[in-house]
């Protein structure tokens, strides 16, 4: 089969860890009989300084001609402490978004039994957690009008969602639902906020269509405390794009494998793949970056974008084996040795064999 | 000293949890020689099934003639899964919260040592922890215009800012950060949105005036990850309403004392005092709810409100008594006998003697 991949490494530590995931692909693509066809296209801070675009025409090009992309993380302190900066890294994640049509991000959270001890929530609490956020990804707050008045000094943004955006959404998770326990939960705000009260109402609506999915609905600020009071009592919840934010990073923390998170972006013209980890400026270029999540996400597109299953296990087999064996970066090693970025690159590639 | 203090009971469990506030106010004015005027008012469900409105004229002034107001907590189940219900609970807490000039919220978050394994973070995560989350109260998404379009089929909500009402917000944070720590980290998204972008800029505006004070500027999502992560890190936090809201239920859960939470309302025109737990139907009339969270809450009040800080000690200590020979309900009881909510509340009012 031939893979149309476009490659977005992004900013920080986003070329080692795609990196990494390239090699793993390759020695995937080399055993199966595939073949693949990479196509970089630059993205985040990288971009602006080449071109002075977050997400020029040239990579949106490439990702339309692709079957899947494969991204990395963008972003740049030069640009945190600069509310006056007009152009950031960021806007070109949310132009890419938009003009892929990525409605939907998928944010897994599950558990590694031998790193459940890493959490910093109590391992009684987190077993058999296995949740999936999906969030809302081209809508809300994120693309509304926003600006300033009164000689700058009142600003304002404004948070709108279609009927149609919301039902969107909640029929993936209806049918994620449905492929597993059938339990889905609604986030939002319908005691104070319109725009939730028209995904409450919509999603109401819906319950009809799916009537073996049993639903609740929750306020964001009780599942904030939920979320890591219980996590394994939660199995599919929808939300809407600020909500899903800042929920889906406060999950990422309940596994302890902040690092091994993989996420999808579901999208009208294709779809994305990327680890839930940022840019982590910090650590660029010191070949110490965690490649895990990318190498999962590099398995989810497999799975999910191309239909390959095996190939997809084959990845994930080796990740535990990775895990198992202490082929790991710091961030894992403890007391043990800690591999570089590349050295695990190279271990997971090999293993494929 | 004459306190006149306005009572709002609220819904749920609001009224048992206060009445052992009120106990134990009326025993510490009897031995410190004040005379408490206590003026009840209606709120939420209550006041709607009373009088149509969740937050009354009536009420409202009972509230402004006040020298401090003690809340219970408001909410009802009846309301939470009808989005078309035109009058809801909770907007008699945002009226009150706009007419009265309820500004900041002011959420302490600590560690009880002997309570401290009921959390769901691991001891060594939690311990130290000991921080304060100022919560902008009368403005943004809460507050801006909202409504829908299209036939229905599109929602929006607005969110405004001004930036006096950062700097006000923002001028209490950095106080508090001088008497404590001189740490104070604003919360936003200003990646995003623009009304953070006028938070930020406002906040590095105002910093030459505390030059003491070390600031830190942290995303929503990133904050509610490093919240859970090691919350000991933070020392006073800052943010606008909607991030207030989820951060604040978020880091409630940290200690795992939730029911021992208090919380304060600076106001305009008065404070208002409230346990940060919600109207908990479920337990109402059952005499089993925790009122300690209102019994410390009556302490800041005497603290804050009125500046009498040998009886906030007392309260405090009194409090702590109980917890230590275990004087407590079903919540925190474990193996051991529980008391009843008013059993609680008489024998902390006993032990003032
Ligand atoms: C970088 C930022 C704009 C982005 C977002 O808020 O969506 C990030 O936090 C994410 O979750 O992908
Ligand atoms: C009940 C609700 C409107 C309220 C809020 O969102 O402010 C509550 O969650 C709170 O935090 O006091």
């Amino acid at each position: 089969m031939e893979l149309n991949i476009a490659l977005l490494a992004g900013d920080g530590i986003g070329p080692e860890v795609v990196g990494q995931a390239v090699k793993v692909v390759d020695a995937v693509a080399v055993k199966f009989g595939h073949q693949v066809n990479w196509t970089s296209g630059l993205t985040g801070a990288a971009a602006i300084d080449a071109v002075g675009d977050p997400y020029p025409d040239s990579t949106h090009e490439i990702c339309m001609a692709a079957d899947a992309v494969l991204f990395g993380a963008i972003g740049h302190p030069r640009y945190d402490n600069d509310p006056k900066a007009t152009v950031r890294p960021e806007q070109g994640l949310l132009k890419m978004r938009k003009k892929l049509g990525l409605f939907a991000n998928v944010r897994p959270t599950f558990t590694f039994p031998s790193l459940i001890d890493n959490s910093p929530l109590k391992r009684e609490r987190i077993e058999g957690t296995d949740l999936i956020i999906l969030r809302e990804l081209t809508g809300g707050i994120y693309f509304g009008e926003r600006g300033r008045k009164d000689d700058g000094n009142t600003a304002f943004d404004t948070c709108t969602y279609t009927r149609e955006e919301v039902q969107r959404l909640a029929k993936l998770g209806f049918e994620m639902a449905m492929s597993r326990s059938k339990k889905l939960c609604c986030v939002d705000k319908a005691n104070v906020l319109e725009s939730s009260r028209l995904w409450r109402e919509t999603v109401q609506d819906m319950e009809k269509d799916f009537p073996e999915v049993q639903v609740s609905y929750e306020f964001v600020d009780a599942v904030a405390m939920r979320l890591v009071q219980w996590p394994s009592a939660y199995d599919v919840l929808i939300t809407e794009n600020l909500f899903g934010d800042i929920l889906t990073d406060e999950a990422s923390v309940i596994s302890g494998s902040m690092g091994l998170m993989p996420s999808s972006s579901i999208g009208v013209h294709t779809s994305l793949f990327e680890p839930i980890h940022g840019s982590y400026p910090q650590a660029a270029g010191k070949d110490i970056a965690n490649p895990l999540a990318t190498v999962l996400s590099a398995a989810m597109m497999f799975e999910d974008a191309f239909g390959l299953k095996d190939e997809a296990a084959l990845i994930r087999t080796i990740v535990n084996q990775s895990l198992a064996e202490g082929i790991v970066t710091e961030d894992l090693a403890g007391k043990n040795k800690a591999y570089k970025t590349s050295e695990v690159g190279d271990w997971l590639a090999a293993q494929v064999g």
